[in-house]
């Protein structure tokens, strides 16, 4: 007769085996929580291993990612697309095993997890997208959204701040669906955690709002019944300590901080074999136990049945479901250019001076109603962001009916919340905070970028143009370091129009990460007269000039204004400073000196473009070529080279009024003048 | 009579007028904590206004640093050298009065706050300096070291992720002579925080193992008596939570959060003035407020009474005294260079191939014998990173004689600790974690850099090197990231030689903060047979030929391998590339093409080099340049420009072997050679 134990040690073992055969992983995690996972996954989990993307499915997170042969050992053996071969090819190139889970390669892996405290928050996100989802559309008999949310976690997640901010607002708004256990085996890596942390966990929860309790992790039917006296949580998310021993059933190394990291060795694992009962060899599941773990059928019958249900569903509410079925496969809405489209043609003729955040503002108000998917939030700087559009209606404590997020002062369970919203399914989030802060949520933003997710940031005070909070409010090398992020795309707008022009871009790539860095100061509509806009061809033969502009400013870098004659050089801009930079040039053409300015809202557009376009903007053969932005320098030697300059910060920023500052720091119009004319000279110097 | 109350609108009206003669700043939080300020800074605070630099002074730190107006009309008031007028030009350039409180520019002020959370995990690392030094030096009758740490703290920063992670570590080891003050006010900048913050603070903070206890924040008698409870506490830190108002006094504002971020208008503070009965103009304070406030006699006699029990301890303890005062000013130890260049001659001489994380860990061994002040620690990866050398001892909860702190898995409060032990004196902080994490530490590294302070990164694992771990902790962007970071030194090593140079340099420099970049991989000890040094000069001329070679280092980029003849390209690489970059160099010779090797560990120290040193490195008419390192590219073009090449990582990395991952993504000398030869050739064909 089958105990749970040999049902677990299956897990055990296939995560010993091949971390031994990659001779890299971490095994003290996996055999410690064999127990609990084995539970959970063989008593709880509703999920159709034939289907990973079955929307009604339980969400499961591995927070604490080290412990990944877990989770492929269970996955394999529940009868995701995960063959032994993928197992034994644990941590090779290009293998569906990767070190951590990440999601996208591995079938199953709900979010990229490894960075510590992440999945932890991730998760919050993915519980509250069930709840939003579920107050919108689930009618009586009819709940159509309706899954838990469980998440593993290792003391390292719980160390992390991240794991505050998030579970501290899950116990404010009463996710009650969410379930944690914790893997409380008293270890980490620099050994016993009492030195460093010895904090009472289970009462800090209580004190966020929480359910708590705490079992023997290593007792699968306690921790059955601790789990089903989570379900009945009504109002409350639940967190379930689970007592384990790491690297439980290795014979000399359990319970030791020697598991952690490193393979266990052939000689321990052998042992473990005799001290486990396992007569198996590496990579060979008796049949029975591949048959006890086996869900296929199972979660076959469970899609079929929601299946069933909706349709049902969609017969009796038929305009919900078919929201419902547009917000799960993201669609775009018919038309929702057409507002967007309206408003730009409205500034082009009458657009005063304005702040890039309030544009940003302007274009949430007439597009937000068209994406019933979005979601904002902002790390409570709604108003300075401009992130709280009229139809944005708060989720407040245990009610669910908004589409809105008040994140507190919580930058990084920001980011990681809107991951979680994203991968879930059903929402589009953005959200807001100053871009000097865009460091507080850097790693959970870097993982949004990894997992190609669609996640908006509007980042606004964007440079010194803060103004009185001074250095500490104000970025320098945020916009460098956000932009080296790969395949992120960020836009920082010259004015309403590229602002427009950005959101359309955003809300139409559904697989990028983007930020907006905008403006706490007014900025004016910049004249189009000398732009040379895209040529029209096969497929823009019918747009109107103003869709040309808005598809040339798409490019990321374009030529706003076009010198009176050959350009001597070109000044390459971007958000407040482009004005400042055609200021430049009218002053250098009052000299007879013909200068182009290239304004580039997205760089990382613009390295797309075909060599053709990138050419017609900046010539190769013009070399003096200034870079003007108010932030860091660095990174603008990708466009002027080493013959061109940079105008922008060389140190911290200070406090005072923005204009003062960019006086200051050399943002003036005459000074970027004074900088072309030098490069000129010298150049000329150098031709003779 | 003059009451408390009184006493406390000293600081309200000269809170609310300056920010009213500004036109910005925050008049909320400076209201609703006069009280609170008024009773420790009159009834507690032991300092010297005369000489904010006395050491054994309570330190001070104004967590919510938008409430600045607070601190700056506090020190005024207590004598500081902040007159009248400073206030009076309340964030104006360049004015002793920034925004947000910053450290080096306001006399009195202990660190830079405003980036929320930091403040208070920055005081934890104040007050564990004094448990350190108190346990080190302090004698029966002589407690030499023996101040508190105060700290007023926001709902902002305790919603923030770091106010977890450095106050359950401050509660694990028992910093019972840090006592925070909770400005307990119920709103934050989006509004109620019971939408957004509901968690029960005390049972969180009592969870984490502090003494707390709540008062009325308004009633300074009240927390009068709570701070007295508070200095009592022998065990544990504690915490205040003062239920206050937001803007008390202003007559229909206060209890808004329209009090929070903007100047409440003349006409309100008209009202006040009536409401609150005070007659004076703005920035007049009444004479006998004034004097009630001046702490100046009694800082002095403080400052002297322990200036005597100094001089008395001198002479009973004349070698501790004699260490105390060194370790103060920062001394560097006599001949402390000799263990190094013993160590880097004997690496000439026989050094293998060895990881710098082990390069690194060797000087540590050699150097933190001769350094007293150093004191390390690592984020749960001491093993890994190398920062646990063999005379490191713990610091244990409840006992502080050690060196070294296991700060569990919290970078950011790391961090942040790291820049409060630096600050208070005594202490020259290292620690260690991979680098893909430096993300979650960045905002407070970046505070270490804007106060200049010594403090010292030790991040490992710096590339795809890392293997098998995968994507999620594979560094790419961060390099540029901290390179951008104005102020900082980034030192990326090639060798164990390159890494004795770096650490000399980071050892030599009080007011930089430094970032090692080591390899978890084994790389070669470089030759240096073609390598250029610097040439003897009049300081130098004593120097051996080993001492030349770290000078040479010292520079941030040399010529390690000449070209045989004239180059006609410059490989500049860093780190684990550059032995790639010579082997590249030699495939090329072989085919008559003389190529420069430059490596370049520091890049930051060499942009501060002479002119003629960086152009004798990188000869300006050498267009041909190739910049190799396995990190994000965009930076490298700061180099290389528009005409050269960059080598580096276009995506996040994978999971595999190092050496796979190398080669997959083109770090082999051949990859390097046929890029630096197909530069040459386009050039060639340029120029026919």
């Amino acid at each position: 007769m089958l105990t749970r134990r040999d049902l677990a040690n299956a897990v055990r073992f296939l995560a010993m085996d091949a971390i031994q055969k990659a001779n890299s992983g971490h095994p003290g995690a996996p055999l410690g929580m064999a127990d609990m996972a084995e539970t959970l996954w063989n008593d709880f989990m509703s999920h159709n291993p034939g289907n990973p993307a079955w929307f009604n499915r339980d969400r499961f997170v591995l927070s604490n990612g080290h412990a990944s042969m877990l989770l492929y050992a269970v996955l394999h053996l529940t009868g995701y697309d995960l063959s032994l071969d993928d197992l034994k090819n644990f941590r090779q190139l290009d293998a569906k095993t990767p070190g951590h889970p990440e999601y996208g390669i591995v079938p199953g892996v709900e979010t990229t997890t490894g960075p510590l405290g992440q999945g932890i928050a991730t998760a919050v996100g993915m519980a509250l997208a069930e709840k939003i989802l579920a107050k919108k559309f689930n009618k009586k008999n009819f709940p159509v959204a309706d899954h838990y949310t469980y998440v593993f976690v290792g003391d390292g997640c719980l160390m992390e701040g991240i794991s505050h901010e998030a579970c501290s607002l899950a116990g404010t708004l009463g996710l009650n669906k969410l379930i944690v256990l914790w893997d409380n085996n008293g270890i980490s890596i620099d050994g016993e955690t009492s030195g460093w942390f010895s904090e009472n966990t289970l009462a800090r929860f209580a004190a966020y709002g929480w359910q708590t309790e705490e079992v023997d992790g290593q007792d699968g039917e306690a921790v059955k019944k601790a789990l089903a006296r989570a379900k009945k949580s009504t109002d409350k998310p639940v967190f379930i300590s689970c007592r384990t021993t790491i690297g439980f059933g290795a014979p000399t190394k359990a319970g030791s901080n020697s598991t952690h990291g490193a393979p266990l060795g052939e000689a321990e694992i052998e042992h473990a074999r005799k001290l486990l009962g396992w007569r198996s060899a590496p990579f060979d599941i008796p049949a029975e136990i591949r048959q006890k773990w086996d869900a296929r059928l199972a979660g076959q019958q469970a899609e079929k049945k929601w299946q069933k249900l909706f349709s049902d569903y969609a017969k009796k509410y038929p305009r919900l479901a078919a929201e419902f079925g547009a917000r799960l496969q993201g669609d775009l809405p018919g038309d929702w250019r057409a507002p967007l489209l309206a408003l730009v043609e409205e500034t082009l003729k009458s657009g005063g001076p304005e702040a890039t955040r309030n544009s940003s503002k302007k274009i949430l108000e007439a597009l937000a109603p068209l994406f019933p998917a979005l979601i904002g939030g902002s790390a409570d700087l709604s108003a300075s962001v401009g992130t709280k559009w009229s139809g944005a209606k708060e989720i407040t404590p245990g009610n669910f009916s908004g589409n809105y997020l008040n994140y507190g002062v919580r930058e990084f369970a920001m980011a990681a919340i809107m991951n979680g919203l994203a991968l879930h399914g059903g929402f589009l989030p953005y959200a807001g905070t100053f871009l000097v802060f865009s460091d507080y949520a850097k790693p959970a933003i870097r993982l949004s970028a990894m997992m190609k997710q669609q996640v908006i940031w509007v980042f606004t005070h964007d440079s010194i143009g803060v103004g009185e909070d001074g250095a500490t409010h104000q970025p320098v090398e945020q916009l460098a370091s956000l932009r080296m992020i790969p395949g992120i795309q960020v836009w920082r707008p010259a004015d309403a129009i590229e602002t427009a022009a950005a959101w359309e871009e955003i809300l139409r790539h559904k697989h990028i990460t983007s930020c907006l860095a905008l403006s706490r100061q007014n900025l004016p509509v910049l004249s189009r007269a000398k732009t040379i806009t895209v040529e029209k061809d096969s497929t823009t033969k019918d747009a109107t000039p103003t869709q040309l502009l808005l598809y040339t400013m798409h490019k990321g870098g374009y030529i706003l204004r076009e010198a009176a004659g050959e350009p001597q050089a070109v000044i390459i801009a971007t958000g407040s400073e482009v004005a400042l930079a055609v200021s430049a040039a009218e002053i250098l053409e009052e000299k007879k000196l013909p200068v182009r300015v290239v304004s580039m809202p997205c760089a990382e557009a613009f390295d797309q473009q075909p060599v053709a376009w990138r050419c017609k903007v900046l010539p190769p053969n013009i070399r003096a070529r200034v870079a003007l932005e108010a932030g860091g320098k660095d990174w603008w030697r990708k466009y002027v080279g080493l013959d061109g300059a940079v105008i922008g910060m060389h140190d911290f920023g200070k406090s005072a009024p923005g204009k003062v500052l960019f006086n200051h720091y050399g943002f003036t119009a005459d000074n970027v003048a004074k900088t072309v004319e030098t490069l000129l000279k010298s150049k000329n110097t150098e031709t003779k």
